[in-house]
């Protein structure tokens, strides 16, 4: 089993292909119980089907499908930025073990921010939570990303 | 253009379908500025891809999909159910419009109960809502269902 940062360089490489796509630079990446990665995506939601399309819920389609099953017990998640509501709120139905996330979102996040959804009365299942893994490189990516939009 | 009970019946006939395939009977029906129906679906949680997969999720991608575009500005959602933080959140996310629900949800609701995520501070789209609609139908196709369960 590779540790924190490696996994978050891979989810790193992920926002970068977000970056190139023209799309908000976030990435993620999931491993099962044994350490390996089932599932990698990027933040599609400008260019793809729809705004919903964020990183961490495309990750979590596709480990679904990979292992057959509709939750993902025992697995955990990296992503470059911390989640917003949807996100936070799906990871918690599909029972991700623990959530590891490199820069802090103060506008959208729902972690440590905003709803603090994990934290809220009505989540039936909180994962344990990593923070600021890498945070600057995973931050540096949007700063960079957006002061390109200016 | 129908009324509101005419577009919720629609998506209790969508909740209704979900019971038959023994997931927890939600279903949601979009329109569009016309009030043409654009997309109608029922929750498949359980049994479909992976947890995530509620009615409003579905509904709004085959919506975009449909519209091609990634966000239902002008559309409406009637669903039977209160929504979610992760639908709550994305809705916001796709700019809908208005939010029509019937019966209210004290556990898992995140629009008049828990995190309330329209009137959170981190909550940059806040569409019109009005809840109570055929409340008692829209309820009691979920306490018929949970009744069968035990």
């Amino acid at each position: 089993m590779r540790n924190d940062e490696e996994y978050m360089r891979l989810a790193i490489a992920n926002a970068k292909k977000a970056a190139d796509s023209d799309e908000v630079p976030v990435g993620c990446v999931i491993i099962d119980k044994n350490g390996d990665v089932i599932s990698e995506a990027y933040n599609t939601g400008e260019h793809g089907k729809n705004a919903m399309e964020h990183a961490e819920v495309k990750a979590m389609r596709e480990a679904a499908e990979k292992l057959g099953q509709p939750r993902l017990w025992d697995c955990e998640m990296y992503v470059t930025l911390e989640p917003c509501a949807m996100c936070a709120a799906g990871i918690a139905m599909m029972r991700i073990k623990r959530v590891i996330f490199g820069a802090e979102n103060e506008k959208g996040g729902a972690v440590i921010n905003g709803v603090k959804y994990f934290e809220s009365a009505t989540c039936n299942h909180k994962p344990e939570v990593t923070s600021g893994v890498l945070k600057n490189e995973c931050g540096e990516i949007l700063s960079t990303f957006f002061k390109n939009k200016r």
